[in-house]
């Protein structure tokens, strides 16, 4: 199966997850762009849960709409576990969403640096109050690739937690 | 060649003209459900003119994020001009950009009606101070296709209106 079907299963999933535990669901995307966002709208009936996303590809709409702090993103960079916490909270407060999954990496081509290589993906998840935030690392297989590959482990991991009963 | 073909060709053409021209873009999407924002986020070098997009999937969030007015939502739904309208200002307000696009329709399968049919998508696209508003009637492909053509739709709006020299 390729990816672009299992990112779709793996939506459905959520989807229906979130249906049956009626909760709500947004997103807050850097590097994806979107993708997080568009996988779960793919979902037929998502209405019923999709609260919607916002993608802060600048910083200054990390800031100004997640409410992000520019203190952080200036110490340790936009790509990191600090701001993509950030995001989580600020995504689920500003669409009163119960769910949220946030999304800061290094699409490729360019943009990559020997601490923060291309494939430097930090994904949060909040389920309710429980916040969860992980580095991936994903090999490089060029930019939509690699959007698709985050997409689908942002989405992986909030299964994963829906999952575990939080 | 296939739709999404065209539509990371005409990213690529509006992401050029935009650096060209100095210009940001941001977008604000409904039925597309970050499928616009996609398509330009996945042109290398575009963080020199993408500012960022809301998809206000709940109507809450086109009231909420970006100052739609529920009196409009309320009176003439929010597939219509007026909301498309209210979408590309907000949007374009909230992440200080030059040029926007907003899409609502009804991607399906369900949510269609006489006189709203599956396929029927308002699309707004602003640069700089003029907004041009249409109406699309897209034959039902499907879900998934009906939000690619909404998309390839809302990006050829934007290219033509940016050609057209305003």
């Amino acid at each position: 199966m390729c990816k672009a079907q299992s990112t779709s299963l793996l939506a459905a999933e959520i989807v229906a997850e979130l249906c049956r535990c009626s909760m709500t669901v947004a997103t807050a995307e850097s590097c994806t762009g979107g993708a997080v966002s568009q996988a779960i709208t793919s979902v037929p009936g998502c209405s019923a849960v999709m609260r919607g996303a916002v993608v802060a590809y600048h910083n200054d709409v990390k800031t100004a709409v997640l409410g992000v702090s520019p203190a952080v993103i200036e110490a340790v960079g936009a790509v990191s576990e600090e701001v993509v916490r950030q995001m989580v909270e600020g995504v689920s407060r500003l669409m009163s969403a119960d769910c949220a999954i946030a999304t800061s990496g290094i699409a490729g081509p360019g943009g990559g640096t020997a601490e923060k290589p291309v494939g430097t993906v930090w994904v949060a998840v909040k389920v309710r109050s429980v916040v969860v935030a992980k580095k991936l690392q994903l090999s490089d297989e060029g930019r939509l690739q690699n959007v698709a590959n985050a997409a689908y482990e942002a989405l992986a991991m909030l299964r994963d937690v829906l999952k575990s009963g939080v």
